[in-house]
């Protein structure tokens, strides 16, 4: 018998709950509903997002929780991101957004303590070490491995659009040759790829070189991406998902005491939009193939 | 009142310890002092690096706790991290390796967590997201941010090695316009970058475009780097440090009960084979400088 792969977990959300959706745990004190008293410590952290997984579990396909939001609280916040992921319902899966990336036992390290201490289904990692700084990542026939390929962030083309060789003698960003390379890496199935909807010719590119692989697209919302044209870029024909990222759009929708209520339309009005923007795509069935 | 930077807590330790050895706190189960039964929990991990620190501290400049080792453990480990950077005499300053990179308020969670929750003096982040992600490590005035630029594991070759357009118009690998940009990047000269041991060429090639930037420079001892060769090219005449890291080679000389005089051996042959490459170098006199 065989266990439930990352990506037949995340097909079979998907498929449920009709979304594409992901939404971002990243509990930020400043932006925090103000009945929370984030300032007064690390409980508010699990609190606001318990409420906020009560509030979407039924409109997402995936939740992110991004540890630069815990660790600032040092073993306090580690301990809230093990409740938080405790609060989110088994069918869901879990991608942690961690960017690790590290040598040999220090790569395995990281690998066992997000994929066995931690228990997530994905993770996000950064290739500028190369292969062998991902193979314990990739080593998990069950998980998920996000490559960082082309980021949201403005500085994402000081290194990932510098020009290298490409496989025709051309040229191309470093961003394609990331691409190409993770799938290289990738011995299970296991890949991902993040590519930021601040670029959507980008996507476009990335979707290309690489069929069939699941995106995970942040940038929408508060980084202000285009999620139409993200959603037909990062869509394709062959079944790769193109998971939506929103964090603060979703969490912060207010700060009033109905900021559950809040979250809660914002999440089923992304997932409307991604919906719509898939109407127009070739991936429009791919949900159905699951 | 200006406070002590850590170029100058790093140049301090250097010279009352007469070292340019920095040791690596990797507490590997696998690899530990049997007395220490490594197998049961977490609790050893405290103990032994206590032991490593009384065993080295004169011998050393700097420590460099590596986060992979202790997040397997989840909020314990976090807790061991805490309690070992408590064991480390004030006048020798920190480097966390943690190999962060993240953008927007994610980059600046991880700042805080590494350089004010935990205290460290300088940490490790990696270059890939580009200018606005290492921001906020960058705008700490008294820390000290070691950027990845060329690592010593066999696959840095991956995409450090690809080469891109340089500054006259012919091509460099790309970690030397990582090893440009992350200068450009540093606002308050607390920049670092990483090169291997395993690279003399490489280290030297990075030294010529940053000089008088201190390198951290592992690889050394169980990744079999020259280090010779590596520390010539290393040291510069304009008072770049070479921190030479060692870790296993260091830590787990014995498994026996002798460990932590086994340790002290190896730090102090490793301290007296740099001592001696740097007085071939340009670098000799770097220390009297300070």
């Amino acid at each position: 018998m065989t266990n439930v792969t990352f990506r037949q977990k995340l097909r079979a959300a998907a498929e449920a709950n009709r979304s594409w959706l992901c939404v971002g745990l990243d509990p930020d004190p400043a932006l925090a509903p103000t009945d929370l008293d984030a300032r007064a410590g690390v409980d508010w952290i699990v609190r606001f997002n318990r409420g906020i997984v009560e509030a979407t579990a039924d409109l997402v396909c995936c939740y992110k929780p991004n540890l630069g939001f815990f660790e600032p609280y040092g073993e306090a916040g580690w301990r809230a991101l093990r409740e938080t992921l405790r609060a989110i319902p088994a069918h869901i899966p879990v991608l942690l957004d961690a960017k690790r990336g590290d040598i040999g036992n220090t790569a395995r390290g990281y690998a066992v303590a997000l994929f066995e201490t931690l228990g997530a289904d994905a993770a996000t990692v950064s290739p500028y070490l190369g292969r062998d700084s991902l193979e314990p990542f990739f080593s998990y026939p069950d998980k998920g491995v996000f490559v960082l390929c082309k980021t949201s962030n403005p500085s994402s083309s000081d290194l990932q659009d510098v020009l290298v060789e490409g496989p025709d003698g051309g040229t191309e960003p470093l961003y394609c040759r990331v691409a190409r390379a993770a799938q290289a890496w990738d011995q299970h199935g296991t890949l991902g790829l993040v590519v930021g909807a601040t670029h959507p010719r980008d996507i476009a590119r990335v979707r290309s070189l690489a069929p069939g692989v699941p995106f995970l697209i942040p940038g929408v919302g508060a980084q202000a991406g285009d999620l139409v044209a993200a959603v037909a870029a990062g869509a394709d024909a062959e079944g790769g998902l193109a998971l939506v990222n929103a964090s603060r759009s979703v969490l912060y929708a207010s700060r009033g005491s109905e900021w559950q209520q809040a979250a809660r339309a914002a999440a089923e009005a992304l997932r409307g939009a991604i919906e719509a923007a898939r109407g127009g795509t070739t991936g429009a069935g791919a949900l159905r193939e699951a």
